[in-house]
């Protein structure tokens, strides 16, 4: 990176191609929910609620398993201009659907359900204002209240044992091209000019769970991929340290 | 109320029968939205959008006339334990409408949609945290997103004329009969012990334009009915106060 | 009232201020039913069918305690133009969920659940013909319909004890503001002219189960709510007069 | 039928195999609908209401020709046990669209849309009671119903020129065998014994419009459909005198 | 038939009036299913797959009897232009629900419910292309696939006894009148023409299971109908002869 | 690869890990669809039908560009158990949604909508047989699909000017890792013991469209992501030759 300058002018917010936006992950930001997390990554807020129950699906009952599942939504008017809600519609969209599905698989990687127990783990995360990247932020906010739930359960004996129901920790983060340069963690501005768009999501220890690339204007080659891969590690490495941060800092669990 | 100790001793946040929670208005919470309100009752948290577009709905195509609608909805963990949400249900439940057509209609009635023009303005209200009182706390935080949205119209253009478009303003408070004493503002734990219910939607100049009464356990006689209705004359006019402060105090106007 | 001719004259059907539209209440107008009532205020005739079941609701079960619940609809063509289905509209409206949650809560206001029982009452009140004050006739004709029905469950000794299940009766009227005069029922024609509409359910012994006002078209002071309050008093101690008659001088019950 | 004495036990209500239950066709039952009858076939009342509509669906538009077509529905208590509502299931069933369609085919074979002109007629059929032969009551009596709406039509000068909109009419009547003897117009208690039905609708000038004849237990040869047509015919033969005697005998048509 | 020459012109593929198109009856087309057949009428193509599951639905629970029953449906594109998706609808239209009614009633008319034990049997008919007599193939062919399915139950022990199953086999057929003239099995450009058409489903041993006339264009005489009923004799006794070839002529039952 | 025999044996059909199943595409498998192919990847089989229409959905018109979208279904017994219908069901799942969502941008990355005109192409993936690998099947087949009506509409007319619709072919295949093995092309039998699974989209000039990576069972690294999307870049290779054998030895165009 010899000419910094350059590359620094390519992005709208003044950020370096390799720069996270600024992330805050505030914990305990409602009453309810046995982990409720705000987290944003610049202008994108999404409010990650963890529901514990005891018991599990009718299709679960006796596997000795627990089950962990999520739900993403959009407020109406978290975007710049407003969108029918999906109740009044009467029916959830193919994009929601799938990125509620993306972030339930992402969490479970990480779970071991058998430790869990039979009980379950809901996910809500509400987009309450959307700049690009919802499914990532929700997925890293998702992983802090679903480790503050996992702790009220055990606290509360409801989880059983002493085998660590969480074997990892999960975050993701959105990368792409965007005139030719490859860039992290994208805003509305350069998702929409992006010619590929690519969300991946990393444990802890820096494995794979989902890498999901599309070429939303131009097919990409093995290089410009590999590019990518690279950036996405850099940049869920930095969120892992932020999702620790917030675990360690934060005041005395909720009673 | 020669014995205060007694009568605020039945309360269980210890507040006299004729008080309300703390309540704040925050204004211009989210970067979208025309008008953008995060109204608190106590535990309770509304976030109110107002959306400005121009035009209006077909059947009122030609009319000259704007239109106001509002739509009330709940996060899923909102409250403390979880719902599903209606998008997945696929309907819309009788108490989400129901409280959806009171909070516009009581816009509507003081908006002069004939000096809004051929203009829409869709509330959204969104329930992040409910402790009783979300459908007054969402009137009344409602009716101040109206009105910076009505004032961007303005200064858009897109609203045309100097007659006010907002005849005036509109407040709503919840007032109860709990073990035989008329309170004001009503949190959950007082909500579901209350004999009788009663949601009441007063104009800035002290006019009624809903009074809905329940009763919830035993039926109730005039002199309740009077008592209630003095109890809420004096709480919308605390919320009138505190309406018109939030709008004269905040920051310069969005641009 | 000094001045009746001109009170009089006001209203399109020549009825003085507070007087109600002929009201006729005809029970076992169906042959199925444990009660069937045909309830016409005026025009309007509305159906009001009881159906007794033995058994609850699952989350009911054990309680000891019945369920009463009611549904309202209209017929296509109830009114002066048609309206699509609710059914092949495919949900049901916002009105429609509403009115059929109030004609629930006022019958259950007057009902002993505990004497109930584990038994079920589901009241279809059906709009044949609609000429306003459509859900304060269907509260009244379904208490007539109820107490049928509560009376076959006695008889059949699906209802053990002999508590009384009907703690007191139940009716309601509309009441509004027009041309600036309280009136008392209103037509339809009165109905979309007026300022102001409210509904008031009373129990037989004069307490209010429900005060429903809203302002139509310009909010109310205290003093018309008053006049309103007393307008509804009397009418339904007329309509609570009626019901006792129907139930007195009926032929015998169904075996 | 040389054995009258042994076929009429057979009935539950002592009619003869070939005898209609008593048949009531009241005109002008409602106050809206340009056309509104209440039929009776016994115990089965369909309330029939035509609603003439100047214009017809975008579809249509442009072709000079109008639109005729029928909804039928079943009240939750018609029957003898509550049946769910199907505004309330979100759906309408496959037995309602069946008949529904059924309804509207008769009826277009007896109509000149060109004649009609751009007008839509809808039917609407509402079974308040049933018990039997409800589909076939409800040709019946919608026929009658669409006469005046014609007529309406007419009068108004909606339906322009002279050419007969009516070509014929139509009616309908249940027919089947029961323990082996083929009998007409099935009461509900004989329609779950009978081993085959059948549905016939028939022109006034005896031409057949519908058969459908379903083996409801056993499978039925060529000489028991024949039974079963020429009972239909005389059945049908007496159901048009009766259209003919309402049409002729009712008061004057509506202003 | 002196005129063939004359009758044969009138057919648009060159058949006789009283002649099948050619008629293919593949058995075992799929690896699952436990018979599945394509049935083809001419350029009509309908898989027809049976599912045999242990168990009935609920409400035949401890009745010793099984269940049968049918869904039919249609690729989008199985006609010249294409259609919607029912699922992206979000509900199942008029047409579908009532043939998917009909295959059902016509396979169980001959089906021992008893014999067959509390087993479920269901019978998907899926159109890939659609020349007219789509619901008649289905029939014929799921007829086929049922017996597969039944053969494939006795051999698992999962229905006992040594009692039939099948009590007869059924095939269907469409009639019509076109120009005037009496014609068997209508491909599309037939029967968009017909002025009458009807589906008959007979049994094996030559019994009426269903008779469906509707007239498309004109009402019919009795004349007619019997000449439409024997044209429809002689086809379904071609088809049952074409069914029991299938079922004798296959390779070895699936183990 | 020194130990092929070990390799080989590791894969139930004894495919070796890089090998496709045998793979066929059929052209013109239906009479209607201007593009029908059946493409079968071994035991999966996928109906692909391209329906060209002219015109665009509304809010395309004006802009000069073509559409194309897809959707994908399966058939109830497509799979070993038969699934509930979407369209009983009421609702189209979110596999469903994710899959059709998949194909639809796949296809538009080699299509050039402004070469295309405002003209509308709709592929409907229909899955009779499902054995793994459906929704990489059912992108193989839909671009051959496409192809033929693109070749449909310039032989037509209807798409005008001589720049080339079609910028690159796409195709799709299957990798994953089974036992620590990366293999190509995963049968139902290989994807559900799969630690990974891998969708993995490429142009005929082998640049990536979509690389859809999830970890079912463990996270994976890169050397592992590695390893699968060398396989796929040879598979997809292989699949590109087939796409342009089919199209170049099929007979004649259809008219």
């Amino acid at each position: 990176m010899t000419t910094p300058t350059t590359d620094t002018s390519a992005r709208s917010d003044g950020r370096r191609p390799d720069e996270l936006r600024p992330v805050t992950i505030t914990r305990r930001w409602l009453d309810a929910g046995e982990g409720s997390v705000l987290v944003e990554f610049g202008g994108t807020k999404v409010l990650c609620v963890a529901s514990f129950t005891e018991g599990v699906p009718r299709w679960k009952k006796g596997s000795g398993q627990g089950w962990v599942t999520a739900e993403y939504a959009m407020l109406p008017r978290a975007t710049s201009t407003r969108s029918d809600r999906e109740s009044v519609k009467g029916r959830v969209g193919g994009r929601t659907h799938e990125i509620s599905r993306l972030i339930g698989r992402s969490l479970r990687a990480v779970v071991d359900v058998s430790a869990l127990g039979e009980n379950t783990l809901v996910l809500d995360c509400d987009v309450l204002q959307a700049d690009g990247g919802t499914r990532t932020a929700a997925i890293t906010g998702a992983w802090v209240a679903l480790a503050d739930a996992v702790a009220w359960g055990q606290r509360r004996g409801a989880i059983k044992g002493s085998r660590p129901v969480l074997r990892d920790s999960v975050a993701a983060v959105s990368v792409g091209i965007v005139d030719g340069v490859p860039v992290l963690d994208l805003p509305y501005v350069e998702d929409v000019r992006a010619e590929t768009d690519m969300n991946v999501v990393v444990t802890g220890s820096g494995l794979f769970v989902e890498v999901q690339g599309t070429a939303e204007q131009a097919p990409f080659d093995r290089r410009e991929l590999d590019a990518m891969l690279e950036l996405a590690a850099a940049g869920t490495t930095e969120l892992t340290r932020l999702q620790q941060l917030a675990l360690a800092t934060d005041p005395a669990p909720r009673p």
